[in-house]
């Protein structure tokens, strides 16, 4: 691969990580679920090791959810590992802030006392439909109030 | 477009966002004036409908506000269309620290006690000059204390 | 220089400077020199005029520190300035968290009362082993508590 695929690969990968975040925030959950391979497998950070697998169940794992929380999700520094032409790996930092629809601030709405800040550990793979999470996995390492 | 004129639209209309963040935060409102279009209009997150219209009076709104407040405008996960050769929009995520410069730290300065986290929604336009913002205005989503 | 390859200059720098919150924050501290030009230099954003000169040197101030503390450096809005085909400049927000190992959380540890928000400036070459920081240091602008 040369220099200029490798950075290629790593924009679409760094596309995909964005993307979840805002459309979790924005709960635009087709779209969240059409970033994963058919049969990709995703865990909350909160649940780590708990694997929903395939784009229909991760879908479903989301529309199910009790709605209201609003969100935000902030990614930051993504390193990321192009194996070959079709694989790559990444790490990425989200910091969580959440807020109730039913707090208003003077601007906007009162943030949940509490902040996560955790990774996502995602593996992507090339296919008929371009990049696509085949796994992706989250953790939270610190818990700010 | 090739995949590689629509990854390089989006490398340049992140810079764009990050430079506005940068210039701000470091009181360079010529540098920070000159990233829109001649016409841009601009709209602070804190009065989302308030439009500011035109390079030189989105300089003059920068330079006319009573200075002395430090910030720190985090920008994150942004979020990029390409419609066209010439055309693309962009949602970003900012978190705002701010501090007042005589509010020293052991490291820095003390931070006021409220962040905000909100969004930007952009417009960029390819001019005569490369892309520039035709049109940004942000929202506080939330504010954390 | 074309476009595109200023483009693929500022990917680079950009690599750089997310691998070192990570290679930092994860320990790998091999990994993190090795970023840096045999004779690069490196300060501390707490200590931002103490520059500690040459990888192995910088190797030996990582390792050498008292372990324990976790980190997590969210980096944001870089902008960087390519000067030529060799070197390129960078100026990077990063917020730090920390926590000690010992004060579990419900999801993690409980994070340390105060996050530094600061600013790295860097300036890179490109080397016979690839784009390397030439000088980094690193300055605390606000702190929150």
């Amino acid at each position: 691969m040369s220099s200029f695929d490798i950075d290629a690969i790593e924009q679409a990968c760094q596309r995909l990580i964005n993307r979840f975040a805002l459309y979790n925030d924005m709960g635009q959950f087709e779209q969240l679920a059409a970033l994963f391979a058919e049969d990709g497998a995703f865990a909350r950070p909160t649940t780590p090791d708990d694997f929903i697998v395939g784009r229909a169940a991760i879908l479903e794992s989301f529309t199910s959810r009790p709605g209201g929380k609003v969100t935000r999700h902030l990614l930051s520094n993504t390193v990321i590992d192009v194996q070959d032409a079709d694989h790559a790996t990444a790490i990425s930092y989200v910091t969580q802030y959440s807020a109730n629809p039913d707090s208003p601030a003077k601007f906007g709405l009162k943030a949940n006392p509490t902040q996560l800040v955790g990774e996502y550990y995602d593996s992507f793979v090339r296919t008929a439909e371009g990049w696509k999470f085949a796994k992706r996995s989250g953790r939270v390492s610190i818990t700010a109030e």
